[in-house]
């Protein structure tokens, strides 16, 4: 059996993510979903923003993080993660409040907001080359060393199960604010945020179909579900959008993608400023280049959309000032 | 009786404050509280901000104008109201969704956004000379022409009531998180938030005490309750904070702030700037410089607060560009 591929464990059940919904009551952010006239007019249909940005440590990750954490044995020696930044936040903090050590490991090039933060949360920062080294196998070395439990950024039934709950808020509150929306737009990684969200809303708004958008540097999963099988980047690949370039869409978010998502899109880097600075006129809230790439296919791609709402996950605000400033540079200042 | 002052109408009781929030349901957004542990670090205390910048509109003035205009007669022909943005622009969408023209009278040097944005939201805006006009003699004498109802910016008690939902929202959130906080900051201009977040927390949550926070260059308030009595500020005032300059208190939003409001504080204008980096960094929200006096005073002049946890609320998110930016380039860059 040497060198045959490890089954990929299950995805989580409705049960599961309903149940790390009842851990995440009262230590994660219930996020708001916000709405602007202006946005409404400018993609010519209303456009709702599940703004994750305010969520604890500044994205969703958080809320994987917590699940998985919460979840874990007491007399855990400690966890480990790999991470451009966003997970890194979510670990260190959910580690922190359940008084556990964290070692995140970090590549070299990740931006400085994300390293320092992660470190001033407590945890331990390990930094790697993105090209010259694999993070996976830095990983396991040093959770083997040290007996720490490695805790993937998605591609792990617990962390999956966390992002879920956001889809659990979105059809909740579309449901309560009678929001008929058809299409729910989200920032696509590895795929832990998009597989959880469509196995919420498989279970509680099947009538809702979750489309992922991605970076067009960064395809990967748009081509992915175009072939019906894996498919990875060319590295080294080029995106002021940080937070969601993996290599490839993850073995267990991967199928149920392929079963429950429409295409994926994509949008440009331009793109992606232009919605960070829309978010800054007309919400109030602060977008990094990834977290803003599912309002920009909302904005500037309809075209591509069934008709009516869109609702569009914003998965992160974790960006450095200047990237900010240039957006608004381009974008808001005129 | 010629020339004697009409005495004051009463201000709204809780009853009236609940009312308020049964009209606003499902209209206006329910706000987060939200926190970071790096702003708790800077502090030296739990510090929650509760986003009124998330507020449809930009600011928790959408709150009072949809409390009174959702109250008003179906025959009413109009309304009107004057204003340097905030107010306009919760008025020009409450009008809006009710279906019912409204005139906005603002000062000339309102921010080029307010202006452009509550005309883009149907009204009709009337600009006057900030010094060399009174704005409400002009509001009176338009509405008298035009058969208009003149829905005050913060004498209003339909007004304050509609405000003062943000008091009720703070009193259940704190109590559904354990927020054991003694201390509620308000950015405070004419005194209609302050003293709706006051009256709500009156018979919500008695242990938590309102302060007040302005400019220092627009100390009327705390002036005001230091006297005892209503003082108006020396004109022309120079701040940033453009969006809580007021002359003086309001004759009913003073006697509530007085009885039930501790001393008012007072920040300067790079303490403002300084709050605003902190937001965008940290919790990831967009401060207008008078939405971000209380988080300031609460990051910076803690001495002067009573222990434990502070609960700010961020009065609004309405900047040009070009303010946000200098303020990053001064506190977020680096």
């Amino acid at each position: 059996m040497t060198g045959a591929a490890q089954a990929a464990p299950p995805p989580p059940g409705i049960a599961e993510i309903e149940a790390a919904a009842g851990r995440l009551a009262g230590v994660a952010q219930r996020t708001p979903l916000l709405n602007s006239p202006f946005l409404d007019a400018l993609a010519g249909r209303e456009v709702w923003l599940k703004a994750e940005c305010l969520q604890r440590t500044g994205s969703f990750k958080f809320r994987g993080a917590w699940s998985a954490i919460s979840a874990l044995p007491a007399d855990t020696p400690g966890v480990i993660a790999y991470s451009s930044g966003n997970h890194a936040q979510g670990i260190a903090l959910a580690a922190q409040l359940r008084g556990l050590p964290a070692v995140i490991v970090m590549p070299e090039d990740a931006p400085r907001l994300k390293r320092d933060n992660t470190a001033a949360l407590g945890a331990e920062v390990v930094l790697y080359h993105r090209e010259r080294e694999d993070r996976d196998e830095i990983g396991r070395r040093l959770a083997a060393e040290r007996g720490l439990t490695l805790i993937r950024p998605f591609d792990e039934p617990m962390v999956i199960a966390g992002q879920g709950t956001c889809g659990l808020e979105i059809a909740e509150e579309a449901a309560a604010r009678g929001i008929d929306a058809r299409t729910v737009l989200v920032c696509c990684g590895g795929g832990g945020l998009t597989s959880g969200i469509a196995l919420a809303l498989e279970a509680k708004a099947p009538g809702m179909t979750v489309q992922t958008v991605e970076p067009d540097t960064s395809d990967d999963v748009a081509r992915s579900l175009a072939a019906g099988h894996i498919l990875r980047n060319q590295a080294p690949i080029s995106s002021i959008c940080d937070a969601i370039v993996t290599p490839e869409p993850g073995r267990i978010t991967f199928p149920v993608m392929q079963r429950l998502c429409g295409p994926g899109l994509t949008v440009s880097d331009e793109e992606a400023r232009r919605a960070m600075a829309l978010a800054f006129l007309r919400l109030k809230v602060v977008l990094e280049p990834g977290g803003a790439v599912a309002l920009a296919a909302a904005l500037f791609h309809g075209d591509r959309l069934a008709d009516g709402p869109v609702i569009c996950t914003a998965s992160g605000g974790n960006v450095d000032a200047e990237v900010f400033i240039a957006a608004l540079q381009n974008y808001a200042v005129g």
